[in-house]
């Protein structure tokens, strides 16, 4: 089976969350998932959820927790890179079905980075790989060499309301 | 804790998904969900996948398989019906932390059920539930009374490159 090239971008609520439904989703037909999540590095319910798939679904954390907030360290450089080398190493030998780059995208936009490299390693993918990237701000170079893009448009946000972020709804 | 509306809606890839990603979050950190699809009666990879969760995530199934190519039957009506009372009875009884209507848009916009049956029903609930709501053609009845609204936006899809779905992929 050949494999495509997805992203989830926008600044809408549901990016992570159809990356996770999508490796529930390839689990639930028996087929071998990474998962690799970069600039976020804190135990969400959901990464605490997949435990359930440990067999077929493979966790790895790059970040070392949310800076989008304060700027890059050098620290969070190298924790990103030795990402991006793992997942070159999953896409070319091909033992998952599915690898999910979460977060990927505002790994770029903060400059961890290039979308250069990124796209390097994709292409030299093996192609049964089937690849999803996440993330809001999706460099124009991605979009153009995906082979399907969905736009995650925030048309109302209860946090407007002053709701913060729960666990279980949102983390 | 208060639970809110959302709806996901749009012509994208990635509705249907974020719900399972929600279900799968919410059961991560214990909450009881009830996931109820409308319309649709095939058994996806996804479905499968979910059965892991059985302790977390209740199932429940009204479509008869997708007619969204064929016109609506008398059957199909009666099992909608059947769908949205169960959920009027799960979203009253408070037993759900959260309550996802999978293509309950599509229900609507077929005529299974109007939105008026659907808002009087969201409108009932019990406070605690979050409620989910998915599917393209989301009336603006629905939008309106919403606290999250996601349009999930397709800019590029290969189905146009001739691409059948693929199961663990699309189903």
């Amino acid at each position: 089976m050949k494999g495509y090239l997805q992203v989830y971008t926008g600044n809408g609520k549901g990016k992570t969350t159809a990356a996770i439904g999508l490796a529930i989703r390839a689990a639930g037909a028996g087929l071998p998932v990474l998962f690799a999540q970069f600039v976020k590095g804190m135990k969400y319910s959901e990464i605490a959820a997949l435990e359930r798939y440990k067999d077929l679904i493979t966790i790895r954390q790059y970040g070392r927790g949310c800076f989008i907030e304060r700027e890059a360290a050098n620290e969070d450089i190298v924790e990103a890179g030795k990402g991006i080398e793992d997942v070159e190493k999953a896409l070319s030998d091909g033992k998952y079905s599915l690898v999910i780059l979460d977060e990927a995208n505002i790994a770029i936009h903060c400059k961890l980075f290039s979308v250069e490299k990124l796209l390097q390693v994709i292409n030299n993918k093996n192609q049964n790989c089937e690849v999803v990237v996440t993330g809001r701000y999706a460099p124009q170079e991605l979009l153009d060499a995906a082979d399907l893009v969905t736009e995650m448009k925030e048309i109302k946000h209860y946090y407007a309301k002053g709701v913060e972020a729960r666990v279980g709804i949102e983390r």
